[in-house]
């Protein structure tokens, strides 16, 4: 069917919390075959309330609505549904029962027994978790279902009592496949998957930008998990074809994990030496549990002493060429994989900015060091941005420059 | 005036992404006394996305509206707009250029064109921490805010360019102060403001967490800003008397930032030796601007032999208390600070799991080692939560140690 979520509360338009709810539900009616044409936040407040409910049934079958079905004043969702279908509140015993046992009372306030009102014919979701229940009004060709605010109350209810009845009214599922990409721009990708972007309609394939990177995601809409999947495949496979080793990793799959399973694979230890990116590098390998299998040491030198004193670098290569140049990358990368007795040593050296650029050596000029078993090279980056961002991206390229690095001499 | 968010994306929709645009801004326009009356989610589909505007244009003064300001086909916002008020895109000559300076790239594709198109006649809101620019549609009483989809663009362009107008348009304004905590749990702190959080009216007094952190928020509603500022100062002076120290800045100060200017103030030189922390400390330190007039140099010693090796901690006392103990991590701020030859070393040593506990040792145990000119102790803590938070936690800690003892040797 297709959907609306409709999320009750005045704290989410004070900015108070963040609606998770809304994201969980669209991700899982989505799962369930059940496309989320719009999200709508709205305050405790039965007329603005019931106005979004009437449009949201005039363009949608399926509403859930989150919030509003406490005990207190301000929790009036049942009581606005109710009135806007012209249905009684009935007091439900078997709800009034599992308030008692949850509160621990035998005689209820009226605010607590408020919460056991059912507008009548409605199917009824136990709350396992909580104390108000929630339900399922049908009319016509429409169905809407009142969810419980609180995040676990939700996801419990809507797990153990709805997920069913959605599976009944559901003829398709929607399959999502994301591949994580870097070393390309979003405006590039544009270009090469224009014809994916522009005419693929069952899967579709969607660019978007992470903190840093960029995803595809392709999306196919069947009438199984396995049939969508069969759909997805070819397209994948042609996109990977283009895109090649720009593809990092799906859905989850951080690129530190990629860089450390590749290492355990391989049997290869690893050192890091960092200047501009100051501990980035090593604080994102060693963030994956089991990277002490790996990760031997790592050494922040931002001044020149330190990268002489730590790393061996020569002076006079610091004098000739600078600090900042591909000849003090591979010094450092050599240098920590000589001192830990690393088989590899991975460096950083860069302007991250604001300050410290000249027009030869601007900001956002980084060099990543990469020594492999002997085997030595330098990358040039020139990132643009602010120093966060800068260092950010440095720490992913070099990452980026290893993964690539490793799968290559795998080969 | 009054206030609806339009947050455009068919990831919003599918579930990819949590909406935390949309709780941003809700609380950013109440403090600049706009409230919002709904939130409105919509996909990549210009008729949709123009029904929902033109909706919302028919309820409220201001429609704020992030996302789809992109390059690729799917970025429709401005197109849209443009479309529903009968304006024309125009090319902006400053927007092109910026692209030009952020990319890197002298001739841009049409993809990265099309970003420096704004409809004719709007205000254009520059993006200076990526491509897209945003801008503001004035029509008679309503006014509409484009801002781009990215989290960081989005607060960036908002706090830079954004809340000028808004205040100019507003006949009162929020005045909040922030003061930032640390050392304290939030339930504590529930116990000592109670007074304040419950019965203060104007200004209000609340809680709110931070990653890893607690924030206190004072918020006053006045005519002007002097006005409301002076209705906060007693409030936040008493509060100043209940909490001392544990306050350690105000606003968007960080901690990282309150050390490396103590540091700067003391003529104090300082490096890092870090294992469970892994780069963590010295990462937040570096990236203060100018931290390279304090900072000497950091290493990652994460095994037992790099421990000895880089930073002389001695054999005997890894073998008799463990690599997880206070003398452990005092023998490793000493040493950093002797090889380095830095007036201060700061040591993190712990066990950040989920692996590698034991019940003497469990998961969460740090210790945070300081020399300081010769005056050396280690601190315990005992943390609770997954990898990434018990990392972060202690990062904040060691920084937070550090700061105490400069704040104390500087009485």
């Amino acid at each position: 069917m297709r959907a609306e979520i409709v999320s009750v509360g005045t704290e989410l338009l004070l900015g108070n919390i963040v609606n998770t709810n809304a994201h969980y539900l669209s991700k899982r009616l989505a799962e369930l075959g059940h496309f989320v044409y719009r999200q709508t936040a709205v305050g405790d407040n039965a007329k603005r309330l019931s106005e979004v409910l009437k449009e949201a049934l005039e363009r949608v079958e399926l509403v859930v609505i989150t919030g509003g079905l406490g005990p207190t004043q301000d929790d009036l969702t049942k009581e606005t549904v109710a009135k806007l279908f012209g249905l009684d509140l009935q007091l439900d015993g078997a709800s009034l029962q599992r308030i008692k046992e949850r509160t621990g009372e035998t005689v209820l306030s009226k605010a607590n027994q408020k919460q056991a009102y059912i507008p009548e014919g409605a199917i009824v979701l136990p709350n396992d978790v909580g104390t108000a229940p929630g339900c399922i009004i049908e009319k016509g060709e429409k169905a809407i279902v009142l969810l419980p605010g609180p995040p676990r109350e939700m996801k419990t209810m809507f797990e153990k009592y709805t997920v069913k009845y959605l599976e009944k009214h559901s003829s398709e599922v929607l399959v999502s496949k994301v591949l994580r990409i870097f070393g390309i721009r979003e405006s590039q990708l544009a270009g090469i998957l224009k014809d994916f972007f522009e005419s693929y309609e069952n899967p579709t394939v969607a660019p978007y930008a992470l903190e840093g990177e960029v995803t595809i995601r392709i999306t196919a809409r069947a009438r199984g998990k396995s049939e969508a999947e069969k759909l997805i495949m070819p397209v994948e496979s042609e996109i990977r074809k283009k895109l090649g080793e720009y593809i990092y990793a799906e859905g989850d799959t951080t690129m530190e994990e990629v860089v450390i399973e590749l290492l355990k694979k391989a049997g290869l230890s690893i050192s890091t030496a960092e200047s501009c990116t100051g501990g980035l590098v090593s604080s994102r390998l060693i963030n994956v549990p089991g990277a002490s299998e790996v990760f031997k040491e790592g050494v922040i030198a931002y001044s020149n002493e330190s990268k002489k004193n730590l790393l061996g670098v020569a002076s006079e290569t610091l004098r000739t060429f600078g600090a900042v140049s591909p000849r003090t990358a591979i010094e450092m990368a050599r240098g920590i994989a000589a001192v830990s007795g690393s088989n590899i040593g991975l460096a950083t050296t860069g302007i991250a900015g604001p300050g410290g650029g000249t027009k030869e050596k601007p900001v956002g000029l980084v060099y990543v060091g990469l020594w492999l078993n002997g085997e030595e090279k330098a990358e040039e980056l020139r990132l643009h941005g602010d120093r966060n961002w800068i260092r950010l991206r440095a720490t992913l390229h070099a990452l980026n420059i290893l993964r690539k690095a490793l799968i290559s001499q795998s080969k």
